[in-house]
């Protein structure tokens, strides 16, 4: 099982959470290849994870309304695997099948809507393919978005341990009992490596969450929400005269939210839903 | 117990989902006998279901702003029941007050706002009562709601078998451990019976969440929501940049989204709280 | 354990659910002092609270933007604790750190955006030190509020029994399992000693889940929401054409939603996860 409070080795590197920009140009190519991996979760803890390109979450996409994406999907796995990209509308027959180990398909979308969009394995059990890694987000910029200091992208996801350096447990995801909730693939990863800021820097946190099952209420310790982006819609503005201190999330929402943390410090981030803070969904921004 | 992913006999039926029009006329009256029924809720899996007016969810009803309603309740039931609109604002003290087997009572409201309301069973324990079928919806349509081609109507409950033939299980209701998570009271029955429309067509799905304990996540497979009406209010508009991949209803809320399925194929919708998913709450919107 | 239905004492006194008025003056100063108390939390049940100011929730606190706080946080009990306010944006550090039984540290906020902020304990794991009592609610007024005919806070959080007189339990904390869901921190208060109203009294409700866990979907039976106010947005307003049924928060969030309630009688108010009503989460509104 995992202890959500050990130290990870000196040689810890966490997921980079900085935002991708948007790639010039309005199509988009991307190889995203299926491969079954051992990785590490929490400190001294390894599973088998299924992934896009090699982590869980997959990689962040980004771009804008009108843009193209041609994703070329390779399952270099031993079990079958597909995707679905909420990002874009489609019949999901034939993008969205289920290929074989050694197969691949090519899945074209526009986006036409902005938001945060989930993607994720289209396979049966879904639960299992989502509960053991394959998930990710495609960012598609509102127009107008303005600039800003420092843009995270946080992805909320729970871990149901198998064995040693093998897959996650179905039965624990059908019982509900996750082992931990984290951000970005790793139990508490930027507690131990803090996301860097400086004072007075606006910063956009987008958030995802892809579940499978919990839903987050995402907040950072000191600071407050100014803006809150959510489902496609502003919520909130600075000009607003209200401020909002969570960003609630079911699983498969997204948004965003931005704060200005105001002086230097350590200013942690959690999902609200305290159990799950105390499973891993935490980190620390820290601003010099 | 329920496998979820079982067949319907050749000869099942499912729950008609289409919206019902508003009635002519600003007075509704309808007779809603409680029956205390048998019913397949899963493919071989039979309850007693408590229900209005025989079916789980009772009948849809639909109305405008300042139309009237009067509910005769009947209780052709062996215990006590009651019903709770929460369509019309009035003191629930005689309206609501739970009768014996063999009395009727007559509810009058007025309805005075917009919005997909819950109605479900006054008599305690109400956890009992809505967990064993007693929840329906009444739809009071916003003012200017414009036509679409197709409109559905999904309400989302658990179930919680009791043996075979008998009531729903009160402890395992109080225990958190639903069998089974459900559009319109039958697991998964519109991913055997789908749910027909024509490539194009602009869709609107109600959704109100009956509950009684778990928070809904819809979402429709290959669609984008560029509509999101909830809880009162319009969160988005075909010409707003955003689009939403969810639509959150904790129970006892509702709303409705609207998309267009762009070209023939197989839709599938869910909960995406991926567990309730693959527990029945899952179904198909085939596009030809 | 905890039963529900139970009828307190004859000598049972509610917290006074009442919404204090915003002091005069723009610093407001008060001495907050930690104490770890005997509290009855349903009738004839004892547990062990760790509370700000003797009682869980701590004071409801009140001012307006620009508003500057000083509070004296003074630690009276045998364990570390410190304070969290939501209510300010400031660097976590030196403020929120814990402090040792018998010391004290002074917290100094300027609220600049409107809202009913969470504040509570900030000592690991917080998960124990909200569980067991230690949560409360800052109320930063959005400008131009109406004043109403009544006006009531109710904090909801769940309940995890220790032993008889002892802390409560974080095992059960950490398992999800609550003996109870309640409003301003004992069971079904509301239902035995009401809030009163007169009919046709426009009503505010203030609502803070503090959690830990669960999320809350506040309901008035009989009642319609026409105004929604929500993590610091109105979502709805008295000449909109919708209303709402349910304000949905997770934990954390919080927001105020007004009802006119047009006629005298008892009108229950519960959150609408059915089964956290029957463990606790109701009360009664007595209109006269
Ligand atoms: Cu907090
Ligand atoms: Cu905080
Ligand atoms: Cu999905
Ligand atoms: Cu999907
Ligand atoms: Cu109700
Ligand atoms: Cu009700
Ligand atoms: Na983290
Ligand atoms: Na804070
Ligand atoms: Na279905
Ligand atoms: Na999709
Ligand atoms: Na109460
Ligand atoms: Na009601
Ligand atoms: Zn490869
Ligand atoms: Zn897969
Ligand atoms: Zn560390
Ligand atoms: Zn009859
Ligand atoms: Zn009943
Ligand atoms: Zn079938
Ligand atoms: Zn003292
Ligand atoms: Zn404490
Ligand atoms: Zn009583």
């Amino acid at each position: 099982s995992i202890d959500a409070m050990a130290t990870p080795a000196a040689g810890f590197t966490a997921r980079d959470a900085t935002a991708p920009v948007s790639p010039t140009g309005r199509v988009h190519r991307l190889d995203l290849h299926v491969q079954e991996v051992q990785r590490e979760v929490a400190p001294g803890v390894r599973q088998q994870l299924w992934t896009f390109g090699g982590t869980a979450p997959g990689p962040v996409l980004r771009g804008r309304i009108g843009d193209t994406f041609e994703i070329t999907l390779i399952n270099d796995g031993s079990l079958d695997h597909g995707i679905d990209f909420h990002a874009g509308a489609l019949a999901p027959d034939q993008p969205m099948r289920p290929i074989n180990p050694g197969e691949r398909l090519v899945y074209r979308f526009t986006a036409t809507k902005a938001g945060i969009w989930m993607y994720h394995c289209s396979t049966m059990p879904m639960l299992h393919h989502i509960g053991n890694g394959m998930y990710g987000a495609v960012i598609i910029d509102p127009p107008g978005l303005a600039p800003v200091d420092r843009e995270y992208v946080l992805v909320q996801s729970e871990l149901y341990l198998g064995a040693d350096s093998q897959p996650g447990d179905l039965a624990t995801m059908q019982a509900e009992q996750p082992d931990a909730v984290v951000f970005n693939g790793y139990v508490a990863q930027y507690a131990h490596r803090p996301l860097p800021a400086r004072a007075g820097d606006r910063i956009r946190f987008w958030v995802l969450n892809a579940g499978p099952n919990r839903t987050s209420a995402f907040h950072v310790v000191g600071g407050q929400f100014d803006t809150v982006y959510r489902e496609g819609r502003w919520q909130l503005r600075p000009g607003d005269a209200g401020g909002a201190q969570v960003l609630d999330l079911v699983p498969a929402a997204g948004g965003f939210v931005e704060t200005v943390l105001p002086e230097a410090g350590d200013y942690p981030f959690v999902s609200h839903v305290m159990v799950d803070a105390e499973r891993g969904a935490r980190g620390v921004v820290a601003v010099r």
